[in-house]
C-alpha cells in the first residue's frame, strides 16, 4: 500500500511560491542545483518535519524541475513521503548500508543524481554553515568540475517574511507557550523538585490548548536560583525554596512554527534587585515595540530598547532579540544597534530581553511579535510581570 | 558572587583520566590543541550538559596543561562554571556582539587564543565532521602555519567504554524510560490524542523514578497507525483508534547518559502479521543478545539476529545497533555485519531493532545494555511482549 499524505499544514502553490523564490535567488547566483541541509529550510520547502538529519540528508532543487527531490535514509523514507507535498516518487530513500560506513555515505547517494542529471559540471549551492567541513571536501573531490557555491543563510533570509497562513501557526503556537507559563504558575512551589515542575509544563505544552497540540518539543530552559545567572539548563535535580527565582524560557511549536516566551517567576516578594530590573525591562520592551513599524530597521528597536534601559541605570550585552519562526532562531535579522533590516509586514521576531548579569543575577522576560501593516503584534496574552508564588 | 559548583556527576579524577587518554591520542597525532566542538564530546570531557552549541564554542586541550579551556557566549559562561569541573578561570566568555555578526564569531576568539597561548603553528585538531567547513576554511585561512588535522569521531571511540560510574547512570537513565514506556500502557487508548499520550509519557520520563528525574529530554518517537511504517516523527494531531499499533521509541537521561527503548503496541489484537514479525524479532533479540561476550565482535551479534530472523522468514535492512552513551548514539561500532569492533566489558549498546518493511507497515522491539565480563547485562526490566491494550 502506498503511504498516504498527512494533513498538510500549507497548500501545494504555498511550497511552490516558496521554491521560486528559492530558485530566483539560484538564477541570481548562476546556480543549477542546490542541495539544502538546513532541517528547518527542508521543513520550509516541503512540510517534513521528522527528526532524520542526523544522518546524511538532503533536498535537492534544480531550475529545470518544479518540485524538489528529498533523499533520505531508506527507513525515514516513509515519513517524507507522508509528510512533503511533493510526489511520492521524488523521495529517495538510500541503501541503510550507507549509514556508518566508512567509505561512503548518504551524500554519494546525492552526488550520484547530480552526475545522472548532468547537474555536476555546473553551480551547485550547499549550504556551508551546516554541511560539514568532510562533506564538502567530498563534493569537491566527486564534482571537480562544478562550481560549489555557498548557499549559507540564503534561504533563510528567504523565509523572513510570514505568510499569513504562517503567521496563523505562530498564534497557535503562542496560546501553547501561554498555556504552558500558565501551568508554570500552578506548580512552581516551595520544595517541589525543578524537574517535577518541569515535567509538568512541558506536558501543558505538548497538549496545548483550542485543539491544536504542540507538534514538537521546543528548547526548554528553567534557571533557578542559584542558578539564575545561567540562561541554557534544562532543569537541575535540585527543589524551589522559599525566596528562589525561577526564569522560564521556551516555546509552543505548530508543524514546526515556534513562538518563543520568557517570564520570571519569584517565590515570596521578590527582592529590590529583582523588582529594579523588572521596571527597567518592562519600559525598555515597551518602548521597544512601540518603535516596530514597517520601514523601521531592527537597529532602532534595539536602540529604543537601549535607551530606555539607560534611563534606568541598566545595560544588556546581549542583542535584544533575532527573527524567529521554524524551529526557533533564523540565523538572519537581530534586533541590534547597527542592523540595518528593514522591518516589513509579517516578519517575526523574538524580543528576547533575558539579561544575565552577573554570575549570581539574571532575568528574563520575551515577547514574540509580528510586524504589522502599522506597528506590532504581540502573540502571547500573558501579563508582562513578575510572577510571584 | 563567583558562582558555585553544582553537584558533579563524576569525580575530578575521572574526568582527568578521560583527558588523558585524549592527550594520548593527541600525541600519537602529533596535534599540540584541539577543540572539541561536539556536545557530546564536550559533556564527556568536561560535566556541561547546557544547550549553548547553537553557536559557536570549543573546549580546548592543550598538551601542556591538565585542565582544558572553554569558550563560549557570555551569557553561557555561568553554566558552564557551574557544571564543568575546571576552574572558573578557564571558562572564557567571549563578546556578546560576536553573535550574529557577519565579519567575526566566537571561533575567532579561540583562533586568538591558540595563537597567543603559541599553539598555532603545530598540529590542531578539528573535529571535521561537525566542524562546518566555513569554520574550518577560517582556521586555515587565520592559521596559515598550522597543520589542521581532522580529529573526528576520535574522542567518540574513546567514549567507548564506560564507567563504572557512568554504567550506573545509564542504569538509572534505563529506570526511567521504562517508567515512561509503563506509562504509555496506561495512557494509550482509543479515542485519545496521541498528543495527550505523549505529553504524559514525557512527564514520565522527565519525573523519573527511585528519586532520579531524568535530566533532559532524548529523542521521543510515538509512529502510530497509519504511520506505522514511518521510524522519527514525533506524534501527530490524529486520536488513537481501535486496531492502531502504535510504535514507541525515547529514551531516560541522566547527566547526559542515555538508556533508550523501543516497545510496540497495539489496541486490541495484534495482526497476524504484526504477531509473525514480533517472534521472528523476540528470537533474534534473544540470539543477539546470547552472542555478546568479551572477544567477540560487533558483527557477530548481528549475525546471531539476522539467522535467527532469516530462520522465521524474514529481514532487517538497518543495522541492528550502535554504541550508544552521552546524547543517544556514538558514531563509531555498529552492531551489523562486517563490523569487526571487539566487545569489551562497559561497552553500551542500543540493539535497535526497529523494522520499517514497507510503507504501511513497521514494528519496533529494543534494548539497551552492557557488555559484562561474561555476556550481556540488559539495562531495562520490562518484559519483550507486544503490549495489548
Amino acid at each position: 500500500m502506498a503511504m498516504v499524505k498527512a494533513p498538510q499544514a500549507f497548500p501545494r502553490t504555498e511550497y511552490l511560491q516558496r521554491l521560486a523564490a528559492v530558485k530566483r535567488e539560484m538564477e541570481r547566483r548562476d546556480i543549477d542545483a542546490l542541495m539544502i541541509t538546513s532541517p528547518a529550510n527542508i521543513t520550509y520547502l516541503s512540510g517534513y518535519t521528522s527528526k532524520s538529519g542526523y544522518v546524511p540528508q538532503g533536498l535537492v532543487i534544480s531550475l529545470n524541475e518544479e518540485e524538489p527531490t528529498f533523499f533520505t535514509r531508506r527507513m525515514d523514507a516513509p515519513a517524507a513521503m507522508h509528510q512533503m507535498f511533493i510526489d511520492n516518487s521524488r523521495v529517495i530513500g538510500y541503501a541503510e548500508d550507507l549509514i556508518a560506513n566508512p567509505d561512503v555515505d548518504g551524500f554519494d547517494t546525492i552526488i550520484d543524481f547530480l552526475h545522472d542529471k548532468g547537474l555536476s559540471s555546473g553551480g551547485v549551492g550547499l549550504e556551508a554553515k551546516v554541511v560539514s567541513a568532510q562533506t564538502v571536501e567530498k563534493f569537491k573531490a566527486r564534482m571537480p568540475t562544478a562550481q560549489v557555491v555557498d548557499f549559507a543563510n540564503a534561504v533563510h533570509w528567504i523565509r523572513g517574511v510570514k505568510s499569513d497562513l504562517e503567521i496563523a501557526l505562530m498564534r497557535e503556537a503562542a496560546a501553547n507557550a501561554d498555556a504552558g507559563m500558565t501551568r508554570a504558575k500552578e506548580v512552581i512551589r516551595p520544595g517541589v523538585r525543578e524537574a517535577d515542575a518541569a515535567a509538568e509544563i512541558i506536558a501543558a505544552l505538548v497538549r496545548g490548548v483550542d485543539g491544536n497540540p504542540s507538534t514538537d518539543l521546543s528548547g526548554f530552559f528553567l534557571c533557578a536560583s542559584p542558578r539564575s545567572s545561567t540562561a541554557h539548563i534544562r532543569w537541575s535535580e535540585d527543589v524551589f525554596r522559599q525566596g528562589s527565582q525561577i526564569n522560564l524560557e521556551f516555546g509552543g511549536v505548530r508543524h514546526g512554527y515556534t513562538s518563543a516566551l520568557m517570564r520570571t517567576f519569584s517565590i515570596g516578594k521578590p527582592s529590590d534587585r529583582l523588582r529594579r530590573i523588572h521596571e527597567g525591562e518592562v519600559a525598555g520592551l515597551e518602548a521597544a515595540l512601540a518603535a516596530v513599524k514597517p520601514g523601521a530597521v531592527c537597529g532602532d528597536v534595539a536602540t529604543a530598547f537601549n535607551t530606555t534601559m539607560k534611563r534606568h541605570g541598566l545595560v544588556k550585552e546581549s542583542r535584544c532579540g533575532y527573527a524567529i519562526g521554524i524551529d526557533w532562531t533564523e540565523p538572519t535579522a537581530s534586533l541590534k544597534e547597527g542592523d540595518r533590516t528593514v522591518l516589513k509586514p509579517n516578519m517575526t521576531f523574538h524580543l528576547m530581553l533575558g539579561n544575565w548579569i552577573d554570575e549570581d543575577f539574571g532575568y528574563v522576560i520575551s515577547e514574540t511579535f509580528r510586524v504589522t501593516e502599522t506597528s506590532a503584534e504581540v502573540f502571547s496574552k500573558l501579563p508582562r510581570i513578575i510572577n510571584e508564588i
